[in-house]
């Protein structure tokens, strides 16, 4: 028996408008090692606004013609040529998600009726087939919006850590720390012993922090900012930063902090800055503003870099991947749990006023898409 | 016997004053395992300026008070935390020169009389103590001028080609690329066979590559300079840059013509970017305004890290090093060849209207000072 759905997509059409659509699809049975999900919890994390909306500008949201709920909106001209590989391509959406599986291939029968998790795209969908070897069954009792997102933001908090460790870093600063994954990453950093230097930017979203614990909170809008980083640099050895912003001056500024920390300790002068290698990871685009930063007083010993899960999981092997997703199923419900300030179906997911909510990304708001809603 | 001699040496005081001197030395006698070379010739390079003058106001320069030549200038007031290291301190100046050994310690006899090449800073003097084993006697033949900048630049040419060679580049951009640094790049990559795309900001420069066999120098004034890089990259493969600039946009859009030329081959829209890794190696500051890219269209497969010959060497070994050198004295009056514009004496230095000149950087001139002559 086959499933009909709704898929959510995005598309660019040649003349630079943004369309989002409910699409009616129809599930093809599953192969012999293929298992159909329905879908009943999918986060909206910042990586999927990437894709569902792009640089689209929200001023121009409006309603547009289709068979379901379909919105529209313009894309800046500017940063079409960027989007050039998309063009005219309807992109499912939805990197992760959970739900119960329906319907399961010859040589995945076990799974049938089971809870899981699974990541792959095209989770913003009522049903999803995948490969079975692709899923996670949840542990017993793990509802599917405590599975929702257990591959993005506890795969990268622990990343992060991995990273900084195969780097031999004694300690990481982390920007819009307060975030889902920055709050996942200070219990992290609390449970292993790392230092963790987190950069907020309201008093608000410090509490947050404070609130589960965390000993470095700086708040990047006080007076004293800089000299309080370069003192929680000094006392911890903070040599790596996992920057979500992106634009702006912060990175630059953290890397500043970091030099100046070194230079403390030096007793000789060099004009090429202190020998302390300085790295930057640039992993997320809050602020997609242009990046700009001073050479001068870093030195030379540093390193601006993107980072993504993907490609650093892939670096680090199939070995530390399934450690590190063998510790979500365990960690599930305490390090973590996500939580979600509201739960919105797929249409709702379309409408104009959600949608420019969920797309402000506002600290401490977390949206999820359960389809089975409507 | 002792020598005395004069010694160049450059000095930030408390009040923000850059100052500098020529002060008489008196030179110790050799111990066993040292020589004393009398200082022949010694070049300015970029890197001698930085410690030289650092971030004066060649504006403001004036003569100063004192036994011999002296001369200072302000540094602007927002650039002396950055000097904080060196304040109070008199430093000399003067990466690497040749010269003749007049006084050897017991167990470096064999090279009393020999021309040699050294470097290790303080070479803007009548005379230099050194440990034996620090110095390369010049091939037969060969004049002090011939040898005086026998290390920085050829060994930074070659460790560029082994950066990019052990990272599995397969074609390099360099840019400021007619400087006598660029010129043996461009010589060594057609010597091994390696693509070579030249950035440079002038037609005079232009011509100055193409002399002497350069197949690819963009100017980056042109109109269609981003397109016709592109297409160069799209061609060699260059996926590292070495960037003697810093400051402003070039680098950010040379790892943005990378990812133009990467995305002409993917088959798959990816809204983070080709997987191509894209590297910027910034080595020098000719322009010391702030570093500003985009990242958007970058994609996160990037890294724009310092680059430092020295620790370079460090890391690559003994052996490297052994093998870079080597090649530095078969090819000195070939591939590695130096013109000097200009020579000037060590007094001369420090006449105002001479240190604009060389301050000045200007396309196609180089200085050497050759203390002999007074």
């Amino acid at each position: 028996m086959a499933f009909t759905g709704r898929e959510l997509r995005s598309k660019v059409d040649e003349d630079g408008r943004l369309v989002l659509t409910l699409e009616q699809v129809e599930i093809p049975d599953p192969a012999d090692d293929e298992i159909v999900v329905r879908v009943e919890a999918a986060p909206i994390n910042p990586s999927d606004l990437g894709l569902l909306l792009g640089p689209a500008d929200l001023s121009t949201l409006e309603p547009a013609s289709g068979d379901g709920p379909a919105l529209s909106m313009r894309v800046p001209e500017r940063s079409l040529p960027g989007l050039k590989g998309r063009i005219g391509e309807s992109l499912p959406v939805g990197n992760e998600g959970a739900g119960t599986v329906v319907a399961a291939g010859r040589d995945a029968q076990a799974l049938e009726g089971q809870r899981v998790g699974l990541i792959g795209g095209a989770m913003y969908a009522d049903y999803r087939r995948i490969k079975a070897r692709e899923v996670i069954p949840l542990p017993a009792g793990a509802s599917a919006r405590d599975g929702a997102a257990m591959f993005v933001n506890p795969l990268t908090a622990q990343s992060f850590v991995e990273t900084a460790r195969s780097e031999s870093h004694a300690a990481i600063i982390h920007t819009a720390a307060a975030s889902n994954l920055g709050q996942m990453l200070q219990k992290l950093c609390l449970a292993d012993g790392i230092p963790l230097i987190n950069i907020v930017r309201s008093t608000q979203q410090a509490e947050i922090l404070r609130a589960i614990g965390a000993t470095y909170v700086l708040n990047s809008k006080d007076e004293d900012f800089f000299e309080r980083l370069i003192d929680a640099i000094a006392e911890t050895g903070a040599t790596v930063a996992f920057d979500a912003i992106g634009g702006g001056t912060l990175g630059g500024t953290i890397l500043t902090a970091m030099e100046r920390a070194a230079v403390r300790t030096m007793s000789e002068y060099s004009r090429y800055g202190s020998d302390t290698f300085k790295q930057l990871y640039v992993y997320g685009m809050l602020d997609p503003s242009p990046t700009t930063f001073n050479r001068g007083p870093i030195g030379f010993g540093f390193s601006i870099s993107g980072w993504l899960l993907f490609p650093f999981l892939q670096k680090a092997g199939s070995e530390v991947a399934a450690r590190l997703r063998a510790r979500v199923v365990d960690e599930l419900t305490t390090t973590f749990a996500s939580k979600y300030t509201r739960v919105i179906g797929l249409a709702e997911a379309l409408q104009p006023d959600v949608l420019r909510s969920y797309a402000r990304m506002a600290t401490g708001e977390k949206f999820l898409i359960d389809p089975t809603l409507g």
